[in-house]
C-alpha cells in the first residue's frame, strides 16, 4: 500500500483525527504511517495512542515515529503538513506585542480573514517552514501529494504551487458549516446540496439546494421570522458563527450567504472592538474574540489532558475517547480515491486555473474538484457576483498578494506597506514602533533578517 | 475644415488656452468653435474674448456660443468637455460637509489620488452628466471624437468607453511634470526624453533619457546632494510638489520616479492632516492642503477677474493676458493630427488593451501613443514593477471600479461599502451620518435617488 507521513503530529487532536480515519478505512490497510514532530513527549503521546488505537479496531497499518523530517519524507506518497511554527504560544505573544501598540487581535486579522491562528503577513516563520518542508519534498520524494492543511492555507497553496513543483491541495473543514445551516433550518441532511466557493476562509454559496430546490427561499424566511428569537436566546456556550447577524449581514451586502469559517472574517465592519464583535457574533464576541479565541485554545488544552490521561492509562481504551466513527476530514478519503481510483468529489484549496472567471490561473480558489487516480479534475464553477468580487475577492487576493510579496523579497519596507493599509494604523511612528517589537522577538530572529 | 465644441466653455482658464491654440493653428484655420455653457455671462465673456483674440492674431476661424449642448454638438467633429457639474462651489459645500463628519478634505480624496477637484465617490452629478453629454454624441454626433478633460479622467473615461462606442481620449496635462524635473536637474530640455505610464494622476516614469542615456544616475544625485538644501530654501510661493519630499519618498518606495500630479497623491501616509502634508510638501501642504487649494482657488479667481478686465475694456488688447504662444495642451494638436494626418506622440487616456502588461482591457491608462488620421495606434509599453502593481496601480483601479459601480448600480450599500474601507471612518455610525448629510445637500437630489 501507501505511506502517509503526518509532519507536525505533535499537534494531537489534529493528527488522532486523520489516524483514526486510516484506520477506519478497510481499503488503506497494509499502509505505513509516519508521524514526525520536533517535539519529543508529544509524539511518543499520539505514536503511543495510535498504535494502540489502531489494535483496538483491529486495522493492518504499520506506524514509525521519527524527529527527522527528511527520514519521514522517505518513501512517502501522501504528506500531511499540519505544523505551526511556534505553536499557539508563539502565536499569542506575538499579537500581545501588536496589541500593545494599538493592533487589536494582532496584525494578522486583516479584512476578510480575521481567523485568530492565520498568519498573513506576521507568517515569516510559519511560511518559511512550508518551503522547507516542500523542498526536502522535492529532493526526497517529488511525486508524494502535499495536503497542506496548516495555515494560513489561501497564501500557503498559492505560494507553494507557485514557487515548486509539487502536487498540492489545500485542506480545511471550514466548508462543512453549510451543515449547521441546514440543521437550523430543519433540514434533511441527505438532502441537502451545496456548492461553494471563493478562497480559504472566504467561499460563498453559489447553490444550495434542498430536495432537488432552491432552498435560498426557506434561508431568507428563516431570516424573517427566526432570526431575531435565535440571536435573543444565542446560548453562551455556543459559537454559532454560521448563522450569527453578520452572516446574515454578509449575505444582504453581498447576495450570497458565507459559509463556515468565512462569516468569522468579513472586513472591519464586524470586528473593531469587543463590543462590536458581541454585537454581530454574540455572547461570547465570535470565535476569534478575545473571549472566544481564549475559550478556544482551553478547550485544545482541555482535549490534550484527556489525551493524556488515556495515553497514561493503558487499561482505558483509546475508543472511549475516539470513538470509530470517521471525522469527516477530506484528508483521508481522498487519499483512498487516488490510490482507489474512486471518482469522488471534494472541496479543495487548488489553483483557479479557470475555475472561477475572473480570478488569475496561478491564484490558489477553494473549490469543489474531482478527485481520482490521475489526480484532480476541474470543474468550471463560474462567477461571483461583481459586487463581492469588488468588495471581498479582490480585496483579500491583493492581501494574499502582499504577503507572498513580503515574504519573498523581504525589506522592511514591504512590512510598512502592508501596515499603511491597516486601519489600525493611525501615525507612521505607531507601525514603525510595532515591526521593530515584532521584530526583536526572540523567535523571530530569521524574519529580522529578512526584514532588514 | 472641422467643427470644434467646447461644452463648459465657461470654465474660462481653460477654453481660453484651448481657443489659443486653435488660432496659432493655422492648418486648422476654417473651423468652426463652438463655445458651451450653462452660465450666461461666462459664455458671453469667452466668447467675446475668443472672437476679439481671433481677430488680433488674424486667425481666419468661426465662433458660434450656445447655451443648448444638442446645438453645439450638432455636426461637431471634436467635442472637449471641460465641465465641472455645479461648479468649484458646489464641491467645497460638499467638502466642507465631509470634513464636519471626521473626513479631512472630503470624501474624494482617496489614496492614490488626493487632487481636490477629482470627485471619486462623491461625483455622482459629474459622471452622469459626462455621461448625458455623450448619450447626446451618439444621437447627434456619433462619429466625433470626445476629448474628456474634465475629471474625474480615469473614473470618467473607463465609464464612457466601457458604456458608450464613442471615440473617447481622455487628457490631462500633469504628465509635462517631467519638465520641472529636468529643469530642477538643470538639464537642457531639448535633450531629455521620457516615458511615463499608468493611469491618470498616477504616472511613473518608465524611461528618462538626456542626450539619449539613462538619466536616473542625475536624479539620484540630485536627491543625495541638493534636495536637502533646495526643500530647507522652499520658496513658499510655489508649490513645487514635483520634486517634494513626497516625490522622492515614492521614487524610493516603488523605484520610479512618479510624475505630475501623481506626487500629490501617493496614500494617506503624506496626507492625513496638514502637519503631515506640511512635511512632505513644503510650507504651503502642496497643491491640496487647505491652505494650498484655496490659493489655487484664489489664484484661478484672479485670472477670471483679469480676464474680465480685459473683456471690459475694449481697447486692451486680449494678447496682453494671452501672449501668442501655443499652451502645450494636446487637445489642439491632436486634432491637428487626425485632420492633417501628421502622425504624433501623445499622452492619452485610453482603454489598456494590452499597452500596459496585467492591467485589463477595459481599464483606461494613461500611456503614449501616437495619433494620425486611422486613429490612435497604441505602442506595446510593457510592464510596471511588481511592488507598485501590488500597492498602488491595482488598489488604485479598484477604487476606480468601486466609484462606476456605486455610480451604475446605485443603492445606499454601494456607498457605504466604500466608506468602510476609507481610513478615516472610524465607525459605522459616522459613515452613516456623512452619507445622510451628502444626499440632503439641495443639489444632490438626483444623486439622493439613485443612492436611496
Amino acid at each position: 500500500m501507501v505511506k502517509i507521513s503526518i509532519i507536525g503530529a505533535g499537534s494531537i487532536a489534529w493528527s488522532a483525527s486523520l489516524i483514526k480515519d486510516i484506520c477506519l478505512t478497510k481499503s488503506l490497510w497494509g499502509s505505513t504511517i509516519s508521524l514526525m514532530d520536533i517535539d519529543r513527549e508529544r509524539l511518543k503521546v499520539i505514536y503511543g495512542l495510535a498504535k494502540r488505537y489502531s489494535t483496538e479496531v483491529k486495522a493492518d497499518l504499520k506506524f514509525e515515529k521519527t524527529m527527522n523530517r527528511k527520514k519521514a519524507l522517505e518513501n512517502a506518497d501522501f504528506v500531511f503538513n499540519t505544523v505551526l511554527a511556534g505553536g499557539h504560544n508563539n502565536y499569542e505573544i506575538q499579537r500581545k506585542v501588536a496589541e500593545k501598540n494599538g493592533y487589536y487581535r494582532g496584525i494578522d486579522s486583516v479584512d476578510y480573514n480575521m481567523v485568530s491562528d492565520y498568519y498573513t503577513i506576521g507568517g515569516y516563520n510559519q511560511l518559511k517552514l512550508f518551503m522547507d518542508i516542500a523542498r526536502d519534498m522535492e529532493d526526497i520524494c517529488p511525486e508524494a501529494w502535499l495536503f497542506q492543511t496548516a495555515n494560513p492555507v489561501f497564501e500557503g497553496c498559492t505560494l507553494l504551487t507557485r514557487e515548486t513543483k509539487l502536487k498540492v491541495i489545500g485542506l480545511c473543514h471550514g466548508h462543512i458549516g453549510y451543515k449547521t445551516v441546514a440543521k437550523r433550518l430543519g433540514l434533511n441532511l441527505k438532502e441537502v446540496e451545496v456548492q461553494s466557493i471563493g478562497f480559504n476562509h472566504c467561499i460563498w454559496m453559489t447553490s444550495f439546494l434542498y430536495e432537488g430546490e432552491d432552498a435560498y427561499p426557506l434561508l431568507d424566511d428563516w431570516i424573517k421570522t427566526k432570526a431575531d428569537i435565535f440571536w435573543k436566546n444565542w446560548n453562551p456556550e455556543y459559537y454559532d458563527v454560521e448563522m450569527s447577524p453578520a452572516a446574515v449581514d454578509m449575505y444582504k451586502r453581498f447576495s450570497l450567504f458565507p459559509v463556515g469559517d468565512t462569516a468569522r472574517s468579513g472586513g472591519w465592519k464586524y470586528h473593531t472592538n469587543l463590543e462590536t464583535k458581541k454585537r454581530w457574533y454574540g455572547p461570547l464576541g465570535g470565535f476569534d474574540s478575545e473571549i472566544g479565541w481564549a475559550r478556544y485554545l482551553r478547550d485544545l488544552r482541555k482535549q490534550m489532558d484527556k489525551m493524556l490521561k488515556v495515553y497514561n492509562n493503558p487499561s482505558t481504551p483509546v475508543k472511549s475517547i475516539f470513538p470509530p466513527v470517521k471525522s469527516g476530514e477530506q484528508h483521508v478519503p481522498i487519499v483512498d480515491a487516488t490510490v482507489n481510483d474512486k471518482d469522488r468529489m471534494f472541496q479543495l484549496n487548488i489553483p483557479n486555473k479557470g475555475a472561477i472567471d475572473s480570478i488569475p490561473n496561478n491564484v490558489v480558489v477553494e473549490v469543489p474538484a474531482i478527485v481520482n487516480r490521475r489526480g484532480v479534475e476541474r470543474i468550471h464553477v463560474g462567477r461571483l457576483p461583481k459586487l463581492l468580487m469588488l468588495h471581498v475577492i479582490i480585496p483579500r487576493m491583493l492581501r494574499m498578494e502582499w504577503a507572498l510579496e513580503a515574504f519573498l523579497e523581504g525589506g522592511k519596507d514591504l512590512l510598512f506597506e502592508w501596515l499603511l493599509n491597516d486601519p489600525r494604523t493611525r501615525s507612521l511612528e505607531q507601525a514603525e514602533a510595532l515591526i521593530k517589537d515584532i521584530l526583536t522577538l526572540p523567535f523571530n530572529k530569521e524574519m529580522a533578517k529578512h526584514y532588514k
